[in-house]
């Protein structure tokens, strides 16, 4: 039996080639608190529109992109949780905007994110919540979003 | 009545005009850690500067900004909970630099902000530091910074 | 003996010049919760690489010095906790890339990050995870990266 300090210690330095990723989770969990992975603004599999927001983007398309990312990270919570009713209140949500230079109506786009969360949950969907303009993202996503959520019961 | 999941389903897939969003709180809490939002460098309504840190902000300015930044952080705090004695301490700091290409001391602008920290509550104060270099941040913000804090009573 | 309130009152509005800064720590704690701070991809104080990955900085380089700033987060874990057998599981597991225009594989470069997690931690090493292109990092470092732990025992 090794320990995880010796098996740091004996990993390799270098990467091994890309492929499945088991231990990639849609979230993890401490106690009542609930992080979700970064998704982007794919909806079966296909993303909404992709490059920088401010050129190739529009703000528009921008915004419906930042509610698709939003359902994703909601998708993904209702599928291990079985639903959301577990969930106890959002916390705080951050969308990250690919950014032409000179793009500065993050917050914009971050609105249609807000909206959804206070349509889904009305009081308890209120959230703390970070706009940032990003310079590129997966797959070329123009926006990505994650999620800080509490539950009524851990979900660990 | 309606549970969280209908709503989801029903939730149109575009996004509703800009408006006045009250369900965005300037922090979140679960338990006693409490999650700030985003707060960029403005001061009674109006930024310090606007514009990108190496090119049009200086390096000066830029940490002055961050200081503004977890300035508006903590009055966010103070806003809701009356003071700062409930802060038992510090947890994250996270600096966000809108960056020109090839500008790469996000972590001295950050110093500045980490030095308020510590002047404002001591050793309580101490915490881990993220700093990033962005493209660019709402309303053309230089500096954008969030505070994870934890309290000494539940916040919900 | 003043308060936090009164020290943010009289708190200097400009930054102190750059030097020490004791009040930066290795990882912040609340409760189990246990957070990193960002760490660069240097090995013995050398960043593995300079510049944005996609021009400079080609994807195997780029994966490596994400394994490197995982192991840098681990190496502070270890710091100050003694072992990593304190640590209960992953949760969330960050990857900033500073990236060309049109690179897109940020998560791939991310997956090197999560391999090693895999490999360390076995099971508990399952995380959450975002992966961002940004348009810089500090000190020219192509990749940091930053992790939510949880631990056994409170950590504080």
């Amino acid at each position: 039996v090794t320990t995880a300090d010796e098996r740091l210690a004996n990993a390799e330095l270098s990467a091994a080639p890309p492929g499945a990723r088991p231990s990639l989770r849609p979230f993890g969990a401490v106690g009542s608190l609930l992080i979700t992975s970064g998704q982007v603004a794919a909806r079966d599999g296909v993303l909404l529109a992709t490059g920088t927001v401010g050129d190739l983007v529009d703000l528009a398309t921008a915004r419906d992109c930042a509610r698709q990312c939003v359902r994703n990270c909601l998708d993904a919570v209702r599928a291990v949780l079985g639903s959301l009713e577990p969930v106890a209140a959002v916390v705080r949500l951050t969308v990250y905007v690919a950014s032409a230079d000179g793009f500065h109506d993050q917050h914009v786009v971050a609105d249609a994110a807000t909206d959804l969360l206070h349509e889904v949950f009305g009081d308890r969907g209120a959230h703390a919540r970070t706009a940032l303009g990003l310079r590129a993202l997966p797959l070329g996503s123009p926006v990505e979003a994650e999620l800080v959520l509490s539950v009524r019961e851990p979900a660990n």
